[in-house]
């Protein structure tokens, strides 16, 4: 019994055993949540349940730009006052959090929902390459900015991405100064996000 | 929009705000979080939501012993094979865990569901003792180990008991070497915790 499993009912292990899964928690840190939402059932254990069934049914993929949102299209698309000329380019939602959490952006976004990765088997069919090029070709878009990571893979997606947006009308730039090479978008500091996206060069 | 709240629908800003309550996540680990969830919908979303709901339900403290479980009596108590004359008293579930994790305690448990505390207002009404001398005064009860932390509250709580336990045909004992002062017995290796279990002493 040095595990201990044996005598935690299986409600309650099914229960570690899933938030073990989540980043950030390991599986002693899931027995404290475990406790932690057991003690707050009303206020917390509930409400997070129904959070995350809710969002499960009604959380999905803009059909413009791939934002996750519960409207489609998403907040950001549907949003008047954003700068519809500019696309900005981006591995994942995350990184678009990243970026509207610096405010370092008003234009639109496009999420690829990955990066080109041959190791990984990730070709060009299984991003949302298609829908960008069909969207930069929109005579009101003038520019797309490239915002993805400063790997190889990064480097690579947007090099492929340059060549087939190349036949449209826009200007292509990307993040310049301030991403540190190797590095996540989601990881920066809003500050040099902000300066990465100011100093945007021609791609 | 420096918090790109806006920019994220109520759905899942209502996910991230409940993940980031939990212990070990905050505001931005509950974003990665959610945005796992997301990716895998079907594999650990929607389990979770009904794990949460299932353990919210179904997960309930043994009337005997205090330990969460799914029936009552707990798989502790309802275990025939364990020692039903020594009883180890816990300051919660958190620590009944550590110390099974250990096997550093093959008979049955007494959780009191916190520690005396004037200064926070918990007083001896709020936890389960008097249950716990009912036990003691079990005759197949021979020994009382009180297993709680080297803090100031785990010892002025040990010596309330060992007070309230005096008029009872128990040996009174309490972990040994091994327990840090002012440490909490969950971030114990299982190594201290088995010698602090076979070097307990008189109370």
């Amino acid at each position: 019994m040095p595990t201990g499993k044996g005598q935690i009912g299986p409600e309650l292990q099914r229960l570690i055993d899933l938030l073990a899964k989540l980043p950030g928690l390991g599986p002693r840190s899931a027995k404290r949540a475990a406790l932690y939402l057991l003690k707050k059932r009303e206020p917390v254990m509930r409400p997070l349940a129904y959070a995350l069934a809710e969002a499960a049914d009604k959380v999905a993929a803009c059909s413009t730009c791939g934002n996750w949102d519960s409207i489609d299209p998403c907040a950001i698309c549907a949003d008047a006052e954003r700068d519809g000329s500019v696309i900005c380019v981006v591995q994942d939602v995350g990184d678009l959090w990243a970026l509207e959490r610096a405010g370092a952006h008003r234009g639109l976004y496009h999420v690829l929902g990955g990066l080109l990765s041959p190791l990984d088997g990730v070709g060009p069919d299984d991003l949302n390459i298609g829908r960008l090029v069909e969207r930069a070709r929109a005579e009101s878009v003038k520019e797309v900015v490239l915002a993805l990571p400063a790997t190889v893979d990064g480097q690579s997606t947007a090099h492929y991405l340059s060549e087939h947006l190349a036949g449209c009308a826009v200007a292509l730039t990307r993040l310049s100064q301030g991403v540190p090479v190797g590095g996540e978008l989601d990881y920066l500091d809003e500050g040099t996000l902000a300066a990465a996206m100011k100093t945007r060069r021609p791609a």
